[in-house]
């Protein structure tokens, strides 16, 4: 059984992040889905509750597993069995960093990683970029599940 | 079973395609190469050739499976039963001819695109670079198999 | 009245020409399109093909004009009076280009350049990759307008 | 009117922004420049005395308005009555950021984004960096105004 | 002695070329600089125009010297005893293409490239772009010597 | 005698920053390694640290000087004679970042800056992702000197 791990910060997730756990569905036949807990970071919402989010975005989805990890992620992508990692693509900038981590992860433990394009209409979405809309009071309703849109609106205001 | 399509003129194949080729016999279980056959274009190698260097190539992976097509990939991809194109990135110029290639196939028949990072050793490799450099009589044998090395030798020097 | 000149090859115009001549509508009082006849290459449609598709295809935008020059872009600016040079940009590989050109163009006649991005849903489309997909049989209903599909479909299956 | 929109922090204003606010005044009939006041952040120079740089700066140019602003741009857009945001250009990665906020605009309130290529010369010019050259005792006389130029001066050196 | 070898097609030299050749004269004692004749395209200049007008702009340089090669750089490289290939960048689709070059030319040959920033005011510049303009009839006194210009001119307009 | 300055954090210095510093000698005669002691920062290794490592590192090469400065770079390389900046550049980030900082120099002080394409090998190294793969309890034997991968060790488990 083929197994992908999408790893990020998923801080919040955006829809840009549903479609691409959505395309390595369509191509693997279990995706983990693991969200980076850096104690050192202060993120807007907790691992705890992005693993959430994350688990009440793809319920429908039986063949998606949430979780967490700290330290490196080619241990964690050993730990949950996965073959490759699969992250999405918007743009260059995208591409240099992520091309350096993949680089790095195959020199450490000869792992694979895959990219994906990101649908185009996702193609200007960030969780930073969807947070300092919603901080500043815009609608996000079209960039984000509508769960998270109303996390969203709790965080800033309550 | 999960098969990727491996497409690409490979005229001729390189240590970087072969690299590409080997990453992809990592995370799927059956992978076809698919030699793009374009009637307006002139080859060094012909569509026929070059079937045949990979074949000879590949003859230690049983996996492989190499053939020619005309028309659109996505039409091909859909004979070979491919539930992926797999492509390998070496820098940013590759990487928006790539994407918007990929947002096409995409757009036509829901065809995803994964993409993978060459080797950085094999990062600087094009096969036109290498009939460049074999033309004015330089060293290729670090840059393609043997065999490859023996068939520009060949076409060039006769 | 501010004018703004749109220039391009048009080869045939795509959904992405005409989002970027709609932006400018939002902008600019007047808009002239400009279709690039150059003598040295071989276009699908001739120039006065593309003007007459230009035309038919923004018949309800009334401050909208069509022509075609020869020579210099910055001369034929200024012969229809045009403020500013409009470019749509949808990816890196263009922005080098196009910012060479904006450089150029400037330094030659004062004019200045404005880059729009074209609607994400549009950033894979080219001229020339419609060409190839329709000519390898590809349906490209989604990429141009219906008049530009049907004399796409007539160039090549006639 | 047409009415163009210059966002930015101007943390101080540099030569490249002047070229900016000119050019659009080349294009635009009424040019208003937006100081982004963003309480989170330490800037060297407080929105006042931005606001009051720019002003100096640009005091013979009867057709510019400067302001500043806290929360979304689109809605100061629509505050100021501005058919379209403009930015300089200088770089890729300016690009990719600046791209990203332009899709995110437009999503947000059909606000339309145009870009114009800063003049070579103050291709490498950033608020940044000329803060850093003054912070070290550099001589920034050819990369802001004379008054941006005393004023840093008293910044750093009193 | 320090040798830097500085190659090109230069159809035709450019400010900018100039600008690369006089800062390694700043950095290295000695500067061969190297046209490259490749007899499968057609130049507008000759190899042998392209020497001697490189010989004319350079001959108050005495640590200069013109030259010619066909084959592979490194070899011509190590012909003039040069220790290293020095180019100019001007942008980001010129770094792909020229690293690409220079692991190649370093895999080959252990032969070090160093890429050189071209002033910004040259960084729109380039051999193509200058004999459109010339063509067209545009004015190019700005960008090329005049000794470069007049030859255009007999070119084009004879 | 040709002096090339390589400046940097080198906190720690890797593989690849030894990469650019041997490949300066073999094209300068003397090369001053700079340490940028920046007091604003925290590093993870004191200037005096970093100045000592490389030391050690580089104490088979007799035309190698390491220093540390304040200040601003242009000055530190009159101080220490040099008629030339080097950098090594990996990725077009990298790229945009120090054509800026180049162009700047060139502003400041006519002062020369020439960039070396790193081994491809080194492509994907930075002082930081090595710091946080060490920090993780990565393996980083491959991409820093023995020396280093033990201070790592020590920094973090001592």
């Amino acid at each position: 059984m083929s197994t992908a791990l999408c790893p990020g910060s998923f801080d919040p997730p955006t829809n840009g992040h549903i479609d691409v756990i959505e395309r390595c569905l369509d191509v693997f036949e279990r995706v983990v889905v693991g969200v980076i807990h850096n104690p050192s970071k202060s993120p807007l919402f907790s691992a705890e509750e992005r693993v959430g989010l994350l688990e009440d975005l793809l319920t429908d989805h039986p063949r998606v597993e949430v979780g967490s990890f700290e330290g490196l992620l080619v241990d964690y992508a050993k730990t949950v069995d996965a073959r490759v990692i699969v992250k999405g693509l918007r743009a260059v900038t995208d591409f240099d960093y992520e091309f350096q981590m993949a680089q790095m992860n195959y020199e450490l433990a000869n792992m694979d990683t895959m990219f994906v394009a990101t649908s185009p209409v996702y193609s200007y979405l960030s969780s930073s970029l969807v947070k300092e809309v919603a901080r500043l009071g815009g609608n996000v309703d079209s960039l984000v599940p509508p769960l998270v849109a109303q996390r969203l609106q709790e965080k800033f205001y309550g």
